[in-house]
């Protein structure tokens, strides 16, 4: 099932929905508190997308692909690299990002993003199934340059709009290796598979919820396959993942 | 004036109030809407103190005082240093909070902490009377083995009851030159003043807003003075700054 988050083109508060076919499904309330299907029912073309979620927070991993840590001449990690994002960087799909006034290096990094279903801490293996709500498409944009100059990645990788996400949320996928696609302009700049993931999907949810707890909502970034490069104004970088969808943001042209 | 966030004794839900001497008075919904008191007084005696406010992201600045980068074996950033910790993180005054597993060296640090006010971005110094709230007072608990261990200290800094705030925000106060005190089991251990902050408040908030947008009620915290060290289980912690109050927080006995 795949859940979106929208506005009607008319305008109106947003609404989680059921993608059906072509047209979305108005739900009553959060889907995280049941999935309550109305007779609200509006084609898609009549509807703008939304950011899936609202995490509280987005918590993300580096290095978690063994080609992406030596391309950019970095070990693959003992320990694993965990870095954040926050809700005021979150963009939905087709989303206009400015490119950031800080960088003269802006980079792309087309990643599996996991949202979680329920308030969970010290998550164990077998308990993934029921606190995973399902899974979306990310780009975790980076400012490469003041990454690389500053110790913590807080600036560099949560700035406003730096985590486009979309289009939807698939809820009933395994996502162990599905294809990941990015292209700049059209041009495949990424082709990975998130089998390559060092983490999989259960040990990067063990690892951060080891000391926090995630809320409904909140996501997991699980890293970026190999082919990361720079956006310039006036690109347009689309992330397919196999079974879930295309996200593709704009980086605006002034 | 002061401002807090309680839950009468009785029950019901959290409220902001305005303290006055010892009762707080309660407020019509959010301060950051308007203050608009009600006729409700409840003795101080009778409510429990909560966080101040319920920030969507808490921002901290690393090695902000010279003395304590370098008791700690670190230079003086050339780059600030900006870290962050998560509304899961944030605990009221007199919070007992368990020890973590995942250390065996707890320490604590006692910090100004900024409260925005306004929604704001690329925060210039004249601006900073406009988009602060107040000030209250921070306890930025570190997992400092982990930190050491870490490359990004997401874990060791944003752990659950990682970040007391408390016990109210004083709005009308001079941050530029407050004693800050922090004591374990009553003997002082941090003795210093904001004066020693190499980023002074207007900086924190430029430095951090060039890149980020701030939302009303998130928290700039600005970095701590020497004479950090670990607690024990059982321990209680408080952090006094001057003209607004004593944060205290216990670590749990077991």
């Amino acid at each position: 099932m795949r859940i979106a988050r929208y506005t009607p083109a008319s305008g109106g508060p947003a609404t989680y929905g059921v993608i059906e076919d072509d047209a979305v499904v108005a739900l009553d309330g959060s889907p995280f508190d049941g999935l309550r299907q109305t007779e609200e029912r509006t084609p898609l073309s009549e509807v703008t997308l939304l950011a899936p979620v609202e995490p509280s927070k987005v918590l993300c991993f580096g290095r978690n692909y063994a080609e992406h840590a030596k391309e950019l001449g970095n070990e693959v990690p003992e320990i694993p690299v965990v870095f954040s994002k926050f809700s005021t960087a979150v963009v939905g799909p087709d989303a206009e990002v400015p490119y950031p006034e800080l960088t003269s290096n802006l980079h792309f990094e087309g990643e599996l993003a996991i949202v979680i279903g329920r308030r969970c801490t010290r998550v164990q293996a077998d308990e993934v199934a029921d606190v995973v709500f399902g899974y979306t498409v990310a780009n975790d944009l980076t400012m490469r340059d003041m990454q690389r100059a500053e110790k913590q990645w807080t600036r560099a990788k949560g700035f406003d709009g730096s985590c486009p996400l979309g289009p939807w949320v698939e809820t009933e996928i395994d996502p162990g290796a599905l294809s990941l696609r990015t292209t700049v302009n059209g041009e495949v700049r990424q082709d990975g598979t998130t089998a390559d993931m060092l983490l999989d999907v259960a040990a990067c949810l063990a690892w951060v919820s080891q000391t926090m707890t995630l809320l409904p909502g909140d996501v997991v970034l699980t890293g970026t396959p190999a082919g990361v490069g720079a956006l310039q104004r006036g690109d347009e970088v689309a992330v397919t993942i196999e079974g879930i969808g295309t996200l593709t943001t704009r980086i605006a042209a002034d």
